[in-house]
C-alpha cells in the first residue's frame, strides 16, 4: 500500500463514518501514524440520506471527501480499500489493495441493512443506507410516475403509486413524511395528467408505536403528524415477504406495490477474521469492553454501530446512531493517547444528548433528556442541529440555501433521474 | 402514451435541450398541444459539464427537471421516451413507449460525440456530453490518483497522472484549465504522499490554434493562459488512435496515458426515418430551409445543433452551440404560430452575441461582435452570463455559492467517487 513505516505507532482505522472520523480528528497532532481505510472516498452524513432520495438535496452536499477532512493533519494516510480480513496473529489487515500491518487496529465499519434473513425482501426491496442506494431510490420513485402515465390499468397505476415503507424508525418516518409532502406539493404540478390523489404512502411497523426508541409522547405526536400528512400508519404488522408485487404480512393484510422500502433494521457490518463466533453478539455487533477494546485483544478496538458495549442502561450496546459513534470515536482518541503514554484508559460513558426526527414542514419531534417538545420549534431545532453537524462550510451553505428555497417555494428541485434504476437492472 | 387527442394541433418536440425548451416556452399560452419527448427527465446546461467532471459543481445544479419548466403551462405534456423512428407518411413517431401522432414535428435532438469513425478512441476514451459521462470522468480522474498511490512503478504512476485531452475547443480548453488548477491547488493537499508535480495535462489540437472558432487574439491569449497554468498545448497534431495505454498520432509523437478525453468534435444526433440519405449533410446534421423546415416536409422542423441551415456566413449551418439553438427555438415558436394563423413564416436570422471561454481563475477570453477582451474582467463576464442562463433560481444560488466558495478557498469540494467508474466496467 506504499505507506512508509515510521518509528511512531501505526493506528489503522477501518471506516470513515462518524466514529472513524471523530477518532481521526482526535488523533491529529499526536505522535502516531494514522491510516484510514474506506471503500468510499467520502464520508456520508447518513441522517440526511432520505432527503437525497426525495429530491430535496444533492448527494454531494451530504458527503464530504475524506482526504479533505484529513489533509489538514500531518502523518495521516487514506486508502480507498475494501477490507477483506483481519489477521490478528500477524497484526495485519488484508484488503483488495494488499496487506497492511498495524500496531493498533480500530474497527469502525458501521452498520448495514438487516433483512433478518428474508431473501425476498433483500432481492426486491430498496434500502437506503448509502448514497448510491438513495440515488437509486430517487430514480425509482420518479420512474414509477413516468411509468404510471403510460398505462390505462388502474391496478397497475395504483401499484406504481403505492409506496410501502417497512420500519417506522427515524428513517422510515422521515421518508414517509417527505413522500407525503411530494404527493401534496409536487406531483399535482408535475403530473397534471395523472390522478396523484391516488398516491398511497404506507408505513408499517412491527411494534405498537412509531419511533419506538423515542419517548411515548414523541411517538404519539409523530403519528399524528404522519396522519395529518395522509400517511397510512400500520402498527403491530409484521411483514413476511415481498415478491416484487405483493407485500405479505403475518396476518391477512397485504399490499400491492412496485416499491418496498426497507428501513426496519440495521446490523453491524462485521469484518472477517478474529474469533467471530465468540465475539459477535446481538445485532451482528462486536463485543467490546468499557474501553471499546474488542474482547480478548489488547490492540484491536471497535467504535460506533459495530461496537456492542454492554452497560446497565444499554445491555445490548448503545443505540446505532451518530451520537454514540461520535462520542466513542473521540473517547477512544483520548484512550489511545493514554495507552501510548502508559496511563490507564478511562471507561466510556455515553452522554445522551437526546434524539429527534422530522416528519415534514414545521413538524418535528425532539426528546431532550429533561425536555420534550414537538412542532414548529422542534423543526427549527432539528434543522439547526443537522446543519451544525454537517461537515464543511460549503455543504452547510448549500444545504441551507436548498432548505430555505424548499421552505419558501414548497418545492424540491433535485428530482432528476440521473442514473436510471430500472433500466440498469 | 395516453395523451388526449384534442381539437387543437399537436406539436411534438423531440429533445429538451436549449432549442426544445426555448421553443416550448414560446408556445406557452398558445392554442396548441405540445408534447415533449426526451430520454432524460431533465434539461442539461451543457456548458458547465466540465465543472461537474472536475468537482466544482454538483450535477444537480446544472440540470433542471423538464416537468418543472413546463408545469407552469397548460396543455403541455412530457414523456420520458427514446424516439426510435419518425414515420412521416403516417405523421407519427415511434418510441420505446409506443407511437404518437403529430400535426407538427420538431426535431431538437442536439448533438453527440463525433469520433470520426475511430473505434479505438470510442472504446477507450472518455467523452463529456452528458451528466452520466461527466460523473464517470470525475470518478475516473479521482480513481487514477488512488491507484497511483498503490504502485511503485514510476511509469505506471506517470501514466495514471497523465491527462490527454484531444480537441481544444471550449470544452477541451476549459477542462484542461480546470485540471491544471486541481493539480496546483488540491492534489498536493489531498495526496501528500504522491509527487503530484509529475501530473501532466496535454491538450492536443489538430489545427494551428486553440479555440479556433474564436478570434485569433482570443486563441493567442487562451494559449498563454493555458501555458501559464502548466498545460502542454500541442498544435497541428492529429490523434489517430488510443488502445487504452498509448495515444498515437500521425507523427512520431505519442502519449502514454490511462485517460484520454475526447472533445474533438460533435455530430448531429439524428433520428431514423424520413429520407436520411438526401437530408443528412456535413456534421451529420439535417438540412433545413430558412424557416427551420426540414427539406421536403411541410410539417417537420429541426432546430439547434441537429439543424443545418445554410447561410452566407455559415454555409454548413450555424455553430453547434447554445445561442443558435436558443434563437432558433424561439424563432420557430413565432413561425409555428404564424403558420397556424395562415400567415407567411419569417426567415431565421442569427444574431451573433459573441462567444467566450474560461481557462481558469481570473482567466477568460470573450469575443463580442465589436469588442474583444481577456483576463479578470472577461472572467467575471463569463460567470455572470453563465449564471444568468442557468435555469432556476435555486440552481443559480447554489452555483453562485459554490463558485464564491471555490474562489475564496481555492477549492472544489465535490470530489466524490459516488459511482466508481473502473469497477463498474
Amino acid at each position: 500500500m506504499n505507506i512508509p513505516k515510521t518509528s511512531t505507532p501505526r493506528i489503522v482505522i477501518i471506516g470513515g463514518g462518524f466514529a472513524g472520523i471523530s477518532l481521526a480528528k482526535k488523533l491529529s497532532k499526536k505522535d502516531v501514524q494514522v491510516v484510514m481505510l474506506d471503500r468510499h472516498n467520502y464520508h456520508t452524513f447518513q441522517p440526511l440520506l432520505y432527503q437525497v432520495s426525495t429530491g430535496a438535496l444533492e448527494p454531494d452536499s451530504i458527503a464530504y471527501p475524506i482526504r479533505k477532512i484529513l489533509s489538514q493533519y500531518r502523518n495521516f494516510y487514506f486508502r480507498l480499500a475494501d477490507v477483506e480480513e483481519v489477521l490478528p496473529e500477524q497484526k495485519k489487515v488484508k484488503t483488495d489493495i494488499g496487506e497492511l500491518s498495524y500496531d493498533y487496529l480500530v474497527i469502525a465499519t458501521g452498520s448495514k441493512t438487516n433483512y433478518y434473513g428474508n431473501q425476498s425482501i433483500k432481492e426486491n426491496g430498496m434500502a437506503m443506507k448509502t448514497i448510491p442506494q438513495s440515488l437509486n431510490l430517487r430514480s425509482l420513485i420518479l420512474e414509477n410516475f413516468e411509468q404510471a402515465l403510460l398505462t390505462d390499468s388502474i391496478d397497475e397505476q395504483d401499484m406504481l403509486m403505492n409506496f410501502v415503507i417497512v420500519g417506522a424508525g427515524p428513517t422510515g418516518v422521515e421518508l414517509a413524511g417527505a413522500l407525503a409532502e411530494i404527493k401534496k406539493g409536487i406531483l399535482p404540478k408535475d403530473y397534471p395528467d395523472l390522478d396523484t390523489r391516488r398516491v398511497q404512502i404506507n408505513l408499517i411497523q412491527a411494534s405498537d408505536r412509531v419511533l419506538q426508541e423515542m419517548s411515548p409522547v414523541a411517538s404519539k405526536k409523530a403519528e399524528q403528524f404522519l396522519e395529518k400528512l395522509g400517511v397510512h400508519v400500520w402498527k403491530n404488522v409484521l411483514v413476511t415477504g415481498y415478491d416484487g408485487e405483493t407485500v405479505s404480512t403475518k396476518s391477512d393484510l397485504s399490499f400491492k406495490t412496485a416499491t418496498l422500502i426497507w428501513s426496519a433494521g440495521v446490523m453491524g457490518a462485521t469484518v472477517k477474521g478474529m474469533n467471530a463466533e465468540d465475539l459477535i453478539v446481538k445485532g451482528n455487533r462486536i463485543r467490546v469492553n468499557q474501553y471499546n477494546q474488542v474482547d480478548g485483544y489488547e490492540d484491536i478496538f471497535a467504535v460506533g454501530d459495530i461496537a456492542a458495549m454492554s452497560t446497565e442502561k444499554f445491555p445490548d450496546g448503545h443505540p446505532m446512531m451518530a451520537q454514540p459513534a461520535i462520542q466513542q470515536g473521540k473517547h477512544l482518541g483520548i484512550n489511545l493517547e493514554r495507552l501510548l503514554s502508559n496511563k490507564p484508559m478511562k471507561p466510556f460513558n455515553y452522554f445522551d444528548k437526546g434524539s429527534m426526527a422530522t416528519i415534514g414542514r414545521n413538524k418535528a419531534v425532539v426528546d431532550l433528556p429533561n425536555f420534550k417538545f414537538q412542532g414548529v420549534f422542534a423543526w427549527f431545532v432539528w434543522m439547526f442541529i443537522h446543519l451544525f453537524f454537517l461537515i464543511g462550510f460549503r455543504n452547510r451553505m448549500v444545504v441551507f440555501i436548498n432548505w430555505a428555497y424548499n421552505y419558501i417555494r414548497f418545492d424540491r428541485e433535485a428530482r432528476l433521474i440521473i442514473r436510471p434504476y430500472k433500466k440498469s437492472t
